[in-house]
């Protein structure tokens, strides 16, 4: 089974879209031309693949604005290095794992991943798979930069490096499989068309089990119970960084498409990007009406929160909706993000940036939410398929995140916590002429 | 009449150019198919419309580096909601007021504006109507987020964010109405290509009324005349804002030529990409030179809205210019900021990013200017128009400031001023490790 | 001979590739039509273009960071200034010397480029010649940006904008006319896809030269030979910075394909992303794993530089190579970074950003590896390549700064130096309510 098949095939038959104009045509009407097809559908991957490589930055930034100044050149280290090892580690396994021979069951095929001969000239896929590969590479980065996030200001590199290793080359491209891959759960109907399971709450179980197996940083949670905020270094930072996934999204779900050699597609396309700016304009506005009736003030970081949750939370179903359900899905995104942030902390669970919220909770709302508008999905199978991908994360997770425990161990000493991840580990501090973190925790 | 003969019409008729391929082709000869058009079209919008979406983050750093730090999170907060509420205000009335039936008048007509089916497949149009949604929605994101940075540092949230509302919804669009959407001043042959009028002057306008309406911030004018500068507290953020503005506006301008899918409309795009940054250089040029003789020193501030300027004055006719011409209009815009901002500052109108100078009178500067190259605008015309829009809007304007300020005051108290916007009304420190303002007003 | 035969020839035929869908295609069989490949390509150029316009961004935001605070306004100022400077020169005389009748010789023509008319139609070309125009602009930009890192905190502002007019309007352009031109290396059989050698050395050389000539900073190298480190002021700025660049790098090598409007085209620019990104994540991992074995921490600078050094090494052919070919071109780029920052350090030549290592040296391990993967290119071509470029641009640029050293003098004062050139020079504090710088060097 074509490995498109399964990312359309429950939403709006992308796969069957993208193939017809290279079989549909006769020699009498050539519309668009199967060359011309696969042209317009590479250039697709081609410009959504960056677009989503740029969200690398956005989530670098995000977090560096979102920690303390003393672990602000860890962050941006950690975000560059797994973006890194997410290529590498695409190329020698994830790929494969993810999108070869996986016909209807739960693994793909070991081994590197083997690009186009240059000057390659197949028509037969309609599109370049090397603009494929970069397209799904990109995506796999995504899912780990969400845990960088959380298990921020307390974990140790190494261990988080050897775990991105896992998640980009193993976790992810297996869990991939099922759906995206053509798998057990692409065969039942499940419906996610651009990641809110497959990629941001992967990246939220991963996220979540970490943070429950790091524990709290120092002084967040008094033992009176009380909540001690730890607040962010740079507001400025957080909202580029939130900004630049904004712009991001746009490839994420635009060229989750995975066609525009149509006017069909192209015109899906044009949708989604409506879609997914409207989503994100409503949790911007759900969260800052609700912040403002709950404190009386408007928290810029719920603001930003709230238009990634929106952006989450349209991003398994982008196309369907209409513009009142596309509000409606962002809207609840956001309130979602206002809602759960405060009840992480009483459960202790300490999640840097608030990326549980957004990735995770958000990304099992729009998930849960998709048979509204799609007529093609059932909330029994999209409850399967949530409660699935939960399953499979947390206890691989887990099982990584215990052994990395073990092995190396993973949290610095409480010393090291306190002096600050950037002169323990990296040697360089992120800002040496401002503040050093001295006046505050 | 359709929307995109004003547009293009006194310029260079972007809309004949447009849908030329799909009319002009018979069978026998089809270098692009109608099929083929639609798609490039499409395409131009979804990039120069992402393009545009950035300048959002830009106008973000520009105005989170020029404003002190005690301000930076309110000013991040404005821009996100901004961006927010544009976006949804357009859905709900704005595009229909600017493009559907205006037919010569000054208005269009109410009501939420409806996308394209899925998968929907009309040619007629030549492009994908959410496409141009969405690019047009960027657009008055724009405008809102000129009145931003005029009027921080001493603004209220919420009158703004309403103001915003207004702005964008209605102010904007029946403004729009009569040019692009193809009312009266299309009629009469009004020429403005990209916006230097429609969307600059129109902000800068409702920058310039609520400057005026809200006073200066404490501190900037003493009693004696002189004039306190009040510097803003990352030069870093403030370039990097400019330079993403600057990219955006390759989209700004060049996807405002509405179509691609003919050679000559592609010429024309690389036509403007390049104009539209040879005017930026030479609004840089001259603004630094002119600092230095002017002053023994060259601003950085002055250098970034120098290239802002010369973008600003380009935009109402980045096509017809030869290269000379350009290097002359940008060059007299980055002029025309050196000198406006210390008259600013003679009137007592505090402008705390230099808005005014950048989008009002460097945008009517290029618009008055269009006759200088493009033989079918005329000097009279031109001049009509700009003072049309600048009565309408700085009417419009200050009937609702006027209104926010009665209803709910627009401006913080003077104490709440002195502590600063972060900690009055966002609740969130930009910076909360460094420097907390406290050294400097 | 065309301009395109030398870029293209050495490498994989981009020439052949790009103009064939005009030629060989007959009436019978059009996949894809002489105006649809004209679109494809000039899209190519204006895409490829903005990208890389983004990356003067980039070196802004990566100079800014690694400069100490009380020098980020001028380089702030630096970099957009040398950008405008770079479009400017680059009509006026840049283009033409680089492309006009180079004929197999050492140089071009005099005289300020001609875009395309207004409404051009000429399909001859096939490409927009202003978007050929726009793409190359871009890049000389590239060549100034590498200079002005090197050089920081010691340099007047003046000397060095005059050196960027000669380095962007005649230095650059004649030594590029060698080779992509059409010049004598291009007869040879040079090989440089990308610039390794014609961008990012000819920077890296220029840049070395006046390191030389200025001397390093006060306080870096101390009498008894000891290295006193100077730390940049903005880790997470040099991290933006660095991936702004490894953005604009897709547009940098992808678009040096020259044509996409085959589909063998496309399918060679799908490539040339994976291979750059694949160089770059290998160069990252390298400098982390080694600077982790050496030092026994992780130095986030380094890792930055990484990625670029990996980036600048895949530039000269990152097409042709394997995915193990790419890795291994790439992780040597990252190592040299590692090794040859001391080794500078030990020579006391002051390289403020580290631009010597990731742009010469990383450039001519990329150029002279080449036929590692290319069989069209031979190791003693590359090698004279590499000697030509180096003396030239040494030799040249030498006499520039002699010349401005004797004229009006290149280097501010030591008490100067120790103020910070944003007092001195610019007038305008970077960060005014943070650090002011005193406490460090």
């Amino acid at each position: 089974m074509n490995k498109f098949v399964a990312r359309g095939a429950a939403s709006l038959g992308a796969f069957g879209l993208m193939v017809m104009p290279a079989l549909a045509q006769d020699a009498e009407a050539v519309p668009v031309s199967p060359e011309v097809a696969y042209i317009f559908n590479t250039l697709l991957f081609l410009i959504g693949g960056f677009l989503v490589m740029w969200m690398a930055a956005g989530f670098a930034m995000l977090e560096a604005g979102l920690v303390r100044s003393k672990n602000v050149s860890m962050q941006c280290l950690k975000n560059i290095s797994l973006y890194s090892i997410a290529g590498l580690m695409y190329w020698i396994t994830g790929y494969n794992l993810m999108y070869s021979g996986v016909d209807g069951g739960f693994i793909g095929s070991f081994g590197p991943y083997a690009f186009d001969a240059v000057g390659g000239d197949a028509l037969d896929t309609g599109y370049s798979t090397a603009s494929d590969w970069f397209f799904q590479m990109v995506f796999v980065a995504t899912a780990a930069s969400i845990v960088s996030g959380t298990v921020a200001e307390r974990i140790k590199l190494w261990p988080f490096l050897l775990f991105v290793v896992v998640l980009t080359g193993f976790i992810y491209p297996i869990a991939g499989s099922w759906q995206w891959g053509g798998g057990w759960l692409a065969e039942m109907g499940f419906s996610d068309f651009a990641g809110s399971t497959l990629v941001h709450s992967v990246g939220g179980w991963a996220a979540l089990t970490g943070a429950i197996i790091l524990g709290a940083r120092k002084g967040k949670y008094a033992a009176d119970g009380s909540v001690h905020p730890l607040p962010g270094s740079s507001m400025p930072l957080a909202t580029l960084g939130t900004f630049i996934l904004w712009l991001g999204w746009f490839g994420f779900n635009g060229a989750s498409q995975l066609a525009m050699g149509s006017i069909g597609d192209v015109t899906d396309i044009s949708r989604i990007f409506a879609n997914t700016n409207l989503a994100a304009a409503s949790g911007v506005v759900a969260a800052v009406i609700l912040t403002q009736v709950m404190y009386k003030k408007v928290d810029v970081t719920m603001a930003l929160n709230g238009a990634l949750a929106g952006l989450v939370a349209i991003t398994a179903e982008p196309l369907a909706p209409s513009v009142w359900q596309t509000v409606f899905i962002g809207a609840v995104g956001g309130a979602i993000v206002v809602f759960t942030v405060p009840l992480l902390d009483k459960l202790k669970i300490d999640d840097v940036v608030g990326a549980i919220p957004v990735h995770l909770f958000a990304g099992i709302w729009g998930t849960l939410i998709v048979p509204l508008s799609n007529d093609g999905a059932s909330w029994g199978t999209q409850i399967t398929g949530i409660v699935a991908y939960g399953v499979f994360t947390v206890v691989a997770s887990a099982v990584v995140w215990f052994i990395l425990k073990a092995a190396i161990g993973i949290r610095v000493s409480d010393e090291e916590e306190a002096l600050g991840l950037d002169k323990v580990e990296v040697g360089v501090e992120a800002y040496p002429e401002f503040g050093t973190g001295s006046q505050r925790m």
